[in-house]
């Protein structure tokens, strides 16, 4: 028996987008979307905490500036060529959560400072990039804000200790060419006390330099439900929110009604009785399982398994089914992790419940550098 | 100790690139690929065989001219947008190694046989492709080609008894939409005997009904040391062999002098003693792990292992390594599949030994239909 967020099979939609568009094709429901943007932004407000979503799961200037108009005070992007598609799009308070440094983006982030009025701010956790920023920083003739991003347990970047924090904070507050703008966290969603000594500690010695942290940034959308628990915290970084996936689901943060996106994607082999293949593979829907088993969720049959991938051809192990698609069948597919899917096309179809709305450019799409 | 072909660190050509390109950057060295391509053109010259090599790797019209620049016969595509982009540079006998079909696929390659003399080839497992690609020729005015698709074993697409394929090879042929052309095998590298046997059968049927196989279509990489083996055997498909990879190294077919792609990328955070971070995350090297350890071979620290990613972050693991990279270093990595490497981005960087040519479109990447 299907749950009840696998009957909404609209047929004449599929029909049309297959129609139009033909498969695979992504998705994007915008009335989820809006739905999605203003529970979280109600939810920040709520805490209060400024919202500064990522921009890595849509890459859409369009879709982020939804997210202004419902109240978000910036925008997060992961890298420079990010950074520049959304200052060119009017995008005015911009923080690169990443180490950006080397000599063709410091370049291009000093001509980006000097053509464009926008705030920027950029991570950093190790000297290299502190010296990387000046040099950015004095080259436009306007300081770069620095915000050091600190590991309260993730073990992913940044550094491990408050000592280091306040070390690389008094180095940047020292550069003609950086404005020492506070402290960036990740926190891990059960490091929420840890990452409060951690911030604690390097508060109190940032005080004791005469520095102070306008800005106190968290980050993830499954963090969302801790936000505001952070004493000092200004803003949180989401990103996955917009559109949500079965990685969110998981993570108890959003519904199944809650993913907004959609893998179009027809059934154009079968094989054997208890196999299936849709035109959807590693090109599409990429390897990154998100540590979740299969590679989605067919809504029309969830309990079909999306096994493994070739390039452009999903497995489908049926032998779960008692209902069984046939070829030519047209499937949606919510994916398991929404941000690595969106980076694989150029385009978004955005539809309003069963109508089709038109399309949304994944403008930042391929900007690696 | 680091391996003869890990040595050959030029330091002049690193910094070029960094300087002109920045990280993440893919650069590809036309030498090699040129003696990859030579290679095995000779290799299927002596078996007899003809090149079809898959532009999938590749996606890149500007290499595939040096592969028929080279004795490649046509080209094997696995979109129609591919062949569409293909077709429209001016080649001009390409074969779809997939299942296409649907009114929007139909009407676009109707539309392509009407504007371009191209002979298209497309493969069939099942009556609903054939169907729609009768339905495309017959609005082309022009027949569409169809080779059926025989699965001998890997268990992906492909009808799995020679009776199945005998029976739609006689209805593709009744079909007025529709040229009969002949027979698309992907044999396991194990599976060449029973490969053989069905097609001795699946032959013998088509006798019978006076019908002839003018293709007999094997494909793969890491089948092409078995080329010419199959009696009958036609034409043979491989994409990767023009850059190699790891998987390519691990299955014997190419050394780590064949890989022609790598992957630049910047040691940007170090994190503890025995951690770093590339600017080379999943949305570069791809969760694609092609069944090996680790997500690609550093050249300068072989001892590294690309242990995880989040989508900008490549973690290494440096335990095994004595000399460990520095935040600012640039590393060059030879990725586990290439084909899905190239296809997160719109341009390649051109080398020969040490000096850069220039960059290649990856002119069909986000080709999804």
């Amino acid at each position: 028996m299907a749950p009840a967020w696998a009957e909404k099979a609209d047929m004449s939609l599929k029909a049309e987008i297959a129609r139009r568009f033909g498969t695979p094709a992504l998705v994007v429901d915008l009335g989820v979307v809006e739905s999605n943007i203003a529970r979280v932004q109600a939810q920040l407000d709520q805490a209060g905490v400024a919202n500064r979503p990522h921009i890595k799961t849509h890459k859409s200037p369009e879709l982020a500036m939804l997210q202004r108009a419902a109240g978000a005070k910036g925008i997060t992007c992961q890298k420079l060529g990010e950074a520049e598609v959304f200052a060119d799009a009017g995008f005015d308070d911009i923080l690169i959560s990443y180490n950006v440094f080397g000599e063709e983006k410091e370049a291009r982030m000093a001509a980006l400072l000097r053509r464009n009025p926008v705030a920027l701010t950029v991570a950093a956790d190790n000297p290299v990039t502190i010296a990387g920023l000046d040099r950015a920083g004095r080259m436009a003739g306007r300081p770069v804000g620095v915000v050091i991003e600190c590991d309260t347990g993730r073990k992913r970047a940044g550094v491990e200790t408050p000592q280091e924090a306040i070390q690389l904070a008094v180095e940047a507050a020292s550069r003609p060419g950086l404005a020492f703008r506070g402290l960036m966290l990740y926190p891990p969603e059960d490091g929420w006390e840890r990452s409060q000594r951690f911030l604690d500690e390097t508060l109190a010695g940032l005080r004791a330099h005469g520095l102070s942290a306008e800005i106190i940034s968290t980050g993830g959308s499954p963090n969302l439900p801790q936000a505001g628990k952070l004493k000092g915290q200004t803003e949180h970084r989401a990103g996955t929110y917009i559109f949500n996936d079965r990685m969110q689901v998981k993570a108890g943060v959003a519904s199944m009604e809650d993913c907004a996106l959609r893998v179009y994607a027809t059934v154009v082999s079968r094989g054997g009785a208890e196999r299936g293949i849709i035109d959807a593979g590693s090109k599409t829907l990429t390897t990154d399982t998100g540590g979740l088993e299969g590679h989605g969720t067919i809504l029309e049959h969830p309990e079909a398994k999306i096994a493994r991938f070739a390039e452009e051809h999903g497995f489908l192990d049926l032998s779960a089914c008692n209902d069984r698609p046939v070829v030519g069948d047209i499937v949606r597919i919510i994916p398991n992790h929404v941000c690595v899917v969106v980076n694989m096309v150029d385009r978004l179809i955005a539809v309003r419940g069963d109508e089709i709305i038109g399309e949304i450019a994944v403008a930042a799409r391929g900007r690696l550098t």
